[in-house]
Protein backbone atom coordinates (compact mmCIF):
# COMPACT_ATOMS: atom_id res chain seq x y z
CA UNK A 1 0.00 0.00 0.00
CA UNK A 2 0.90 3.51 -0.98
CA UNK A 3 0.38 6.90 0.52
CA UNK A 4 1.06 10.06 0.01
CA UNK A 5 0.48 13.19 1.94
CA UNK A 6 0.42 17.00 0.85
CA UNK A 7 -1.20 20.29 2.59
CA UNK A 8 -2.51 22.96 0.63
CA UNK A 9 -2.79 26.53 2.13
CA UNK A 10 -5.06 28.50 1.45
CA UNK A 11 -5.70 32.50 2.52
CA UNK A 12 -8.63 33.98 1.30
CA UNK A 13 -9.07 38.09 0.74
CA UNK A 14 -13.17 37.32 1.58
CA UNK A 15 -14.21 36.67 4.84
CA UNK A 16 -16.42 33.71 3.18
CA UNK A 17 -15.15 32.29 -0.03
CA UNK A 18 -15.39 28.56 -2.22
CA UNK A 19 -12.93 28.09 -3.68
CA UNK A 20 -12.70 25.22 -6.93
CA UNK A 21 -9.74 22.47 -5.69
CA UNK A 22 -10.01 20.08 -8.02
CA UNK A 23 -7.12 20.56 -10.39
CA UNK A 24 -4.92 20.87 -7.35
CA UNK A 25 -5.75 17.71 -6.11
CA UNK A 26 -5.40 15.99 -9.48
CA UNK A 27 -1.81 17.07 -9.75
CA UNK A 28 -1.18 15.53 -6.46
CA UNK A 29 -3.12 12.52 -6.96
CA UNK A 30 -0.95 12.06 -10.67
CA UNK A 31 2.14 12.75 -8.33
CA UNK A 32 1.41 10.18 -6.05
CA UNK A 33 1.23 7.32 -8.73
CA UNK A 34 -1.10 5.72 -7.26
CA UNK A 35 -3.54 3.58 -9.83
CA UNK A 36 -6.55 1.95 -7.54
CA UNK A 37 -7.72 3.41 -4.05
CA UNK A 38 -8.85 7.22 -2.99
CA UNK A 39 -7.44 10.29 -1.76
CA UNK A 40 -9.21 12.04 1.70
CA UNK A 41 -9.25 15.65 1.18
CA UNK A 42 -9.95 17.12 4.34
CA UNK A 43 -9.83 20.52 6.27
CA UNK A 44 -7.79 20.75 8.75
CA UNK A 45 -9.44 23.64 10.48
CA UNK A 46 -13.39 23.69 12.37
CA UNK A 47 -14.59 26.73 10.52
CA UNK A 48 -14.10 25.65 6.83
CA UNK A 49 -15.32 22.88 4.89
CA UNK A 50 -14.65 20.56 1.97
CA UNK A 51 -17.36 19.46 -0.42
CA UNK A 52 -17.96 17.98 -4.17
CA UNK A 53 -20.40 20.23 -6.06
CA UNK A 54 -20.96 22.21 -9.32
CA UNK A 55 -18.65 24.56 -10.48
CA UNK A 56 -21.20 27.17 -11.14
CA UNK A 57 -21.45 30.76 -10.11
CA UNK A 58 -24.98 31.37 -9.77
CA UNK A 59 -24.98 27.74 -7.59
CA UNK A 60 -22.36 28.85 -5.55
CA UNK A 61 -24.25 32.21 -4.44
CA UNK A 62 -26.96 30.03 -3.26
CA UNK A 63 -24.83 27.91 -1.64
CA UNK A 64 -23.52 30.95 0.45
CA UNK A 65 -26.94 32.47 0.90
CA UNK A 66 -28.62 29.12 2.34
CA UNK A 67 -26.04 28.50 4.59
CA UNK A 68 -26.10 32.46 5.97
CA UNK A 69 -29.91 32.08 6.38
CA UNK A 70 -29.87 28.43 8.24
CA UNK A 71 -26.38 29.60 10.67
CA UNK A 72 -26.17 33.67 10.52
CA UNK A 73 -23.30 35.53 11.30
CA UNK A 74 -22.92 37.32 14.37
CA UNK A 75 -25.76 35.83 16.14
CA UNK A 76 -26.27 35.64 19.83
CA UNK A 77 -23.77 32.66 20.25
CA UNK A 78 -22.70 31.04 23.70
CA UNK A 79 -19.16 30.71 21.59
CA UNK A 80 -18.87 34.29 21.74
CA UNK A 81 -19.08 34.71 25.50
CA UNK A 82 -14.94 33.18 24.18
CA UNK A 83 -14.10 36.53 22.69
CA UNK A 84 -14.69 34.83 19.51
CA UNK A 85 -17.02 36.29 16.42
CA UNK A 86 -17.17 32.89 14.03
CA UNK A 87 -19.75 30.70 15.80
CA UNK A 88 -21.78 30.60 12.50
CA UNK A 89 -18.53 29.35 10.65
CA UNK A 90 -18.53 26.82 13.05
CA UNK A 91 -22.08 25.98 12.29
CA UNK A 92 -21.71 26.24 8.26
CA UNK A 93 -18.42 24.19 8.60
CA UNK A 94 -20.49 21.26 10.42
CA UNK A 95 -23.51 21.19 7.50
CA UNK A 96 -21.06 20.88 4.88
CA UNK A 97 -18.89 18.70 6.51
CA UNK A 98 -15.01 19.29 6.78
CA UNK A 99 -13.95 16.53 4.29
CA UNK A 100 -14.65 14.10 1.66
CA UNK A 101 -13.21 10.65 0.26
CA UNK A 102 -12.71 10.60 -3.80
CA UNK A 103 -12.44 7.38 -5.49
CA UNK A 104 -9.31 6.92 -7.50
CA UNK A 105 -10.18 4.21 -10.49
CA UNK A 106 -6.98 3.84 -13.26
CA UNK A 107 -5.30 6.70 -11.71
CA UNK A 108 -8.00 9.18 -12.08
CA UNK A 109 -10.16 10.79 -9.78
CA UNK A 110 -13.68 8.34 -10.36
CA UNK A 111 -15.88 11.13 -10.67
CA UNK A 112 -19.42 11.80 -12.16
CA UNK A 113 -19.46 14.86 -15.06
CA UNK A 114 -20.07 17.69 -12.82
CA UNK A 115 -18.41 16.58 -9.46
CA UNK A 116 -15.62 19.39 -8.54
CA UNK A 117 -14.20 19.61 -5.52
CA UNK A 118 -14.56 22.83 -3.30
CA UNK A 119 -12.49 24.34 -0.02
CA UNK A 120 -15.23 26.25 2.16
CA UNK A 121 -13.90 29.24 3.77
CA UNK A 122 -16.34 30.64 6.51
CA UNK A 123 -13.55 32.48 8.96
CA UNK A 124 -10.91 33.73 6.37
CA UNK A 125 -8.16 36.23 6.09
CA UNK A 126 -5.78 34.15 7.36
CA UNK A 127 -3.55 30.96 6.74
CA UNK A 128 -5.45 28.12 6.89
CA UNK A 129 -4.80 24.36 5.73
CA UNK A 130 -6.29 21.39 3.98
CA UNK A 131 -4.53 17.68 3.95
CA UNK A 132 -4.58 15.62 0.81
CA UNK A 133 -4.34 11.80 1.09
CA UNK A 134 -3.33 9.96 -1.54
CA UNK A 135 -3.72 5.36 -0.29
CA UNK A 136 -3.95 2.91 -2.37
CA UNK A 137 -2.11 0.79 -5.00
CA UNK B 1 -4.78 -4.86 -0.87
CA UNK B 2 -7.40 -5.56 -3.06
CA UNK B 3 -10.26 -3.19 -5.00
CA UNK B 4 -13.43 -4.38 -6.52
CA UNK B 5 -15.27 -1.55 -7.99
CA UNK B 6 -19.04 -1.47 -9.66
CA UNK B 7 -21.41 1.12 -10.14
CA UNK B 8 -24.94 1.34 -9.64
CA UNK B 9 -27.35 2.99 -12.21
CA UNK B 10 -30.61 4.83 -11.07
CA UNK B 11 -33.12 5.87 -13.16
CA UNK B 12 -36.26 7.24 -10.90
CA UNK B 13 -39.88 7.52 -11.56
CA UNK B 14 -39.97 10.28 -9.36
CA UNK B 15 -38.61 13.40 -9.19
CA UNK B 16 -37.69 12.64 -5.35
CA UNK B 17 -36.76 8.90 -4.97
CA UNK B 18 -34.98 7.51 -1.15
CA UNK B 19 -34.18 3.79 -3.00
CA UNK B 20 -33.06 1.30 -0.25
CA UNK B 21 -29.73 -0.41 -1.22
CA UNK B 22 -27.95 -2.11 1.58
CA UNK B 23 -29.04 -5.54 -0.09
CA UNK B 24 -26.49 -4.14 -3.58
CA UNK B 25 -23.51 -3.19 -1.40
CA UNK B 26 -23.55 -6.17 0.22
CA UNK B 27 -24.00 -8.55 -2.81
CA UNK B 28 -20.96 -6.53 -4.02
CA UNK B 29 -18.85 -6.67 -0.97
CA UNK B 30 -19.52 -10.64 -0.66
CA UNK B 31 -18.47 -10.92 -4.66
CA UNK B 32 -15.41 -8.91 -3.69
CA UNK B 33 -14.06 -11.16 -1.70
CA UNK B 34 -12.57 -8.55 0.68
CA UNK B 35 -12.88 -9.52 4.57
CA UNK B 36 -11.17 -6.63 6.19
CA UNK B 37 -11.72 -2.87 5.05
CA UNK B 38 -14.01 -0.58 4.32
CA UNK B 39 -16.45 0.38 0.96
CA UNK B 40 -16.99 3.38 -0.44
CA UNK B 41 -20.77 4.03 -1.55
CA UNK B 42 -20.91 7.45 -3.20
CA UNK B 43 -23.13 9.19 -5.76
CA UNK B 44 -21.71 10.65 -8.92
CA UNK B 45 -24.32 13.54 -9.55
CA UNK B 46 -24.54 16.69 -7.15
CA UNK B 47 -28.14 16.21 -7.14
CA UNK B 48 -28.02 12.79 -5.52
CA UNK B 49 -27.06 11.88 -1.87
CA UNK B 50 -26.08 8.85 -0.21
CA UNK B 51 -27.20 8.42 3.47
CA UNK B 52 -26.76 5.79 5.89
CA UNK B 53 -30.23 5.61 7.94
CA UNK B 54 -33.32 3.51 8.93
CA UNK B 55 -36.00 1.94 6.41
CA UNK B 56 -38.78 3.25 7.97
CA UNK B 57 -41.35 4.47 5.29
CA UNK B 58 -42.78 7.32 7.75
CA UNK B 59 -39.18 8.07 8.24
CA UNK B 60 -38.49 8.23 4.93
CA UNK B 61 -41.26 10.85 4.66
CA UNK B 62 -40.07 13.02 7.17
CA UNK B 63 -36.76 13.70 5.79
CA UNK B 64 -38.50 14.30 2.65
CA UNK B 65 -40.68 16.96 4.11
CA UNK B 66 -37.50 18.52 6.04
CA UNK B 67 -35.31 18.74 3.22
CA UNK B 68 -38.30 20.29 1.63
CA UNK B 69 -38.62 23.10 3.82
CA UNK B 70 -34.61 23.76 4.59
CA UNK B 71 -33.88 23.61 0.84
CA UNK B 72 -37.47 24.50 -1.03
CA UNK B 73 -37.79 23.40 -5.05
CA UNK B 74 -38.32 26.34 -7.42
CA UNK B 75 -37.61 28.67 -5.00
CA UNK B 76 -35.78 31.64 -6.84
CA UNK B 77 -32.09 30.25 -7.10
CA UNK B 78 -29.46 31.97 -9.22
CA UNK B 79 -28.48 29.00 -9.84
CA UNK B 80 -31.93 29.02 -12.76
CA UNK B 81 -30.21 31.89 -14.46
CA UNK B 82 -28.25 28.91 -16.14
CA UNK B 83 -31.55 27.66 -17.37
CA UNK B 84 -31.66 24.97 -14.38
CA UNK B 85 -34.62 24.29 -11.94
CA UNK B 86 -32.84 22.23 -9.80
CA UNK B 87 -31.06 24.39 -7.17
CA UNK B 88 -32.99 22.79 -4.51
CA UNK B 89 -31.34 19.50 -5.31
CA UNK B 90 -27.89 21.19 -5.15
CA UNK B 91 -28.92 22.38 -1.57
CA UNK B 92 -30.49 19.06 -0.41
CA UNK B 93 -27.64 16.80 -1.78
CA UNK B 94 -25.02 19.06 -0.14
CA UNK B 95 -26.84 18.52 3.23
CA UNK B 96 -27.12 14.90 2.94
CA UNK B 97 -23.57 14.39 1.32
CA UNK B 98 -23.05 12.61 -1.02
CA UNK B 99 -20.79 9.31 0.17
CA UNK B 100 -20.75 7.16 2.78
CA UNK B 101 -17.94 5.08 3.98
CA UNK B 102 -18.83 1.67 5.82
CA UNK B 103 -16.52 -0.66 7.47
CA UNK B 104 -16.22 -4.28 6.43
CA UNK B 105 -14.96 -6.66 9.74
CA UNK B 106 -15.33 -10.95 8.65
CA UNK B 107 -16.49 -10.50 5.07
CA UNK B 108 -19.66 -8.03 5.63
CA UNK B 109 -20.95 -4.66 6.37
CA UNK B 110 -20.03 -3.69 10.23
CA UNK B 111 -23.27 -2.05 10.92
CA UNK B 112 -25.38 -1.28 14.35
CA UNK B 113 -29.01 -3.29 13.76
CA UNK B 114 -30.86 -0.50 11.91
CA UNK B 115 -28.23 0.83 9.76
CA UNK B 116 -29.09 0.72 5.83
CA UNK B 117 -27.54 2.75 3.03
CA UNK B 118 -29.60 4.92 1.17
CA UNK B 119 -29.66 6.74 -2.48
CA UNK B 120 -31.54 10.25 -2.41
CA UNK B 121 -32.47 11.48 -5.58
CA UNK B 122 -33.48 14.97 -6.01
CA UNK B 123 -33.58 15.38 -9.56
CA UNK B 124 -34.85 12.41 -11.04
CA UNK B 125 -36.29 10.76 -13.90
CA UNK B 126 -33.00 10.44 -15.87
CA UNK B 127 -30.17 8.19 -15.44
CA UNK B 128 -27.78 8.54 -12.30
CA UNK B 129 -25.04 6.61 -11.16
CA UNK B 130 -23.00 5.39 -7.70
CA UNK B 131 -19.83 4.19 -7.29
CA UNK B 132 -19.38 1.29 -4.99
CA UNK B 133 -15.77 0.74 -4.21
CA UNK B 134 -14.68 -1.88 -1.91
CA UNK B 135 -11.02 -1.36 -0.23
CA UNK B 136 -9.12 -4.12 2.15
CA UNK B 137 -7.74 -7.48 1.92
CA UNK C 1 -1.87 -3.58 5.09
CA UNK C 2 -2.94 -3.43 8.65
CA UNK C 3 -6.46 -3.33 10.68
CA UNK C 4 -7.52 -2.82 14.13
CA UNK C 5 -11.12 -2.49 15.48
CA UNK C 6 -12.41 -1.66 18.58
CA UNK C 7 -15.99 -0.61 19.32
CA UNK C 8 -17.10 2.05 22.30
CA UNK C 9 -19.81 2.02 24.33
CA UNK C 10 -21.77 5.02 25.41
CA UNK C 11 -24.67 5.30 27.69
CA UNK C 12 -25.54 8.60 28.32
CA UNK C 13 -27.20 10.24 31.58
CA UNK C 14 -29.28 12.96 29.30
CA UNK C 15 -31.20 12.54 25.86
CA UNK C 16 -28.85 14.48 23.74
CA UNK C 17 -25.34 14.46 25.05
CA UNK C 18 -22.11 16.09 23.12
CA UNK C 19 -18.96 13.74 24.26
CA UNK C 20 -15.40 14.45 23.56
CA UNK C 21 -13.73 11.46 21.95
CA UNK C 22 -10.57 12.63 20.90
CA UNK C 23 -8.27 10.71 23.51
CA UNK C 24 -9.81 7.21 23.19
CA UNK C 25 -9.38 7.25 19.40
CA UNK C 26 -5.68 8.13 19.61
CA UNK C 27 -5.37 5.46 22.05
CA UNK C 28 -6.67 3.04 19.76
CA UNK C 29 -4.70 4.38 16.99
CA UNK C 30 -1.33 3.91 18.88
CA UNK C 31 -2.17 0.74 20.09
CA UNK C 32 -2.88 -0.35 16.40
CA UNK C 33 0.62 0.42 15.80
CA UNK C 34 -0.46 1.84 12.52
CA UNK C 35 2.15 4.84 11.11
CA UNK C 36 0.23 5.87 7.30
CA UNK C 37 -3.73 5.32 6.97
CA UNK C 38 -6.63 6.92 8.72
CA UNK C 39 -9.24 5.84 11.17
CA UNK C 40 -12.35 5.61 10.48
CA UNK C 41 -14.81 6.59 13.76
CA UNK C 42 -18.53 5.61 13.05
CA UNK C 43 -21.93 5.71 14.81
CA UNK C 44 -23.18 2.50 14.45
CA UNK C 45 -26.79 4.09 14.92
CA UNK C 46 -29.18 6.29 13.87
CA UNK C 47 -29.81 8.53 15.83
CA UNK C 48 -26.48 9.39 16.84
CA UNK C 49 -23.62 10.99 15.17
CA UNK C 50 -19.78 11.49 15.02
CA UNK C 51 -18.64 14.82 14.17
CA UNK C 52 -15.21 16.91 14.15
CA UNK C 53 -15.05 20.33 16.04
CA UNK C 54 -13.77 22.13 18.49
CA UNK C 55 -14.06 21.20 22.63
CA UNK C 56 -15.64 24.58 23.80
CA UNK C 57 -18.66 24.41 26.07
CA UNK C 58 -20.43 27.34 24.67
CA UNK C 59 -19.92 26.09 20.93
CA UNK C 60 -21.37 22.75 21.62
CA UNK C 61 -24.18 24.64 23.50
CA UNK C 62 -24.91 26.56 20.12
CA UNK C 63 -24.84 23.37 18.47
CA UNK C 64 -27.46 21.94 20.02
CA UNK C 65 -29.53 24.71 20.04
CA UNK C 66 -28.96 24.77 16.33
CA UNK C 67 -30.01 21.48 16.12
CA UNK C 68 -32.87 21.52 18.50
CA UNK C 69 -34.41 25.15 15.82
CA UNK C 70 -33.50 22.92 12.34
CA UNK C 71 -34.95 19.61 13.41
CA UNK C 72 -37.15 20.40 16.67
CA UNK C 73 -37.62 17.52 19.50
CA UNK C 74 -41.42 16.14 19.11
CA UNK C 75 -42.63 18.12 16.00
CA UNK C 76 -45.53 15.98 14.11
CA UNK C 77 -43.16 13.52 12.59
CA UNK C 78 -44.98 10.62 10.92
CA UNK C 79 -42.51 8.67 11.95
CA UNK C 80 -44.21 8.26 15.67
CA UNK C 81 -46.79 6.59 14.04
CA UNK C 82 -44.93 3.36 14.52
CA UNK C 83 -44.87 4.62 18.26
CA UNK C 84 -41.06 5.93 18.38
CA UNK C 85 -41.07 9.96 19.45
CA UNK C 86 -37.23 9.93 18.29
CA UNK C 87 -37.49 11.41 14.68
CA UNK C 88 -35.89 14.49 15.38
CA UNK C 89 -32.64 12.03 16.57
CA UNK C 90 -32.81 10.79 13.02
CA UNK C 91 -32.66 14.35 11.28
CA UNK C 92 -30.49 15.91 13.37
CA UNK C 93 -28.18 12.56 13.18
CA UNK C 94 -28.68 12.76 9.13
CA UNK C 95 -27.29 16.96 9.24
CA UNK C 96 -24.44 16.32 11.60
CA UNK C 97 -23.76 12.94 9.47
CA UNK C 98 -22.68 9.48 11.28
CA UNK C 99 -18.88 9.23 10.74
CA UNK C 100 -15.77 11.28 10.40
CA UNK C 101 -12.29 9.88 8.43
CA UNK C 102 -9.42 10.98 10.51
CA UNK C 103 -6.01 10.74 8.15
CA UNK C 104 -3.06 8.79 10.55
CA UNK C 105 0.49 10.74 9.45
CA UNK C 106 3.52 9.47 11.19
CA UNK C 107 1.23 7.39 14.14
CA UNK C 108 -0.32 10.50 14.47
CA UNK C 109 -3.67 12.00 14.16
CA UNK C 110 -3.36 14.54 11.47
CA UNK C 111 -4.98 17.04 12.59
CA UNK C 112 -5.08 20.93 13.12
CA UNK C 113 -4.61 22.51 16.15
CA UNK C 114 -8.62 22.82 17.46
CA UNK C 115 -9.42 19.88 15.55
CA UNK C 116 -11.58 17.26 18.03
CA UNK C 117 -13.43 14.15 17.65
CA UNK C 118 -16.94 14.50 19.27
CA UNK C 119 -19.73 11.66 20.14
CA UNK C 120 -23.52 13.30 19.57
CA UNK C 121 -26.15 11.35 21.05
CA UNK C 122 -29.44 12.69 20.38
CA UNK C 123 -31.58 10.11 21.75
CA UNK C 124 -29.62 8.40 24.72
CA UNK C 125 -30.07 6.85 28.31
CA UNK C 126 -29.60 3.81 26.79
CA UNK C 127 -26.54 1.45 25.22
CA UNK C 128 -24.79 3.07 21.97
CA UNK C 129 -21.26 1.80 19.80
CA UNK C 130 -18.94 3.72 18.08
CA UNK C 131 -16.49 1.59 15.56
CA UNK C 132 -13.17 2.96 15.30
CA UNK C 133 -11.54 1.00 12.90
CA UNK C 134 -7.83 1.48 11.96
CA UNK C 135 -6.50 0.70 8.41
CA UNK C 136 -3.05 1.11 7.12
CA UNK C 137 0.77 0.41 7.49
Amino acid sequence: MKFHTEYLVFHTRKHREYIHITPKVEAIVQKSGIQEGMVLVSAMHITAAVYVNDDESGLIEDIDRWLEKLAPFNKDYRHHDTGETNGDAHLKALMIHQEVIVPITAGKLDFGPWQRIFYAEFDGQRDKRVIVKVMGE
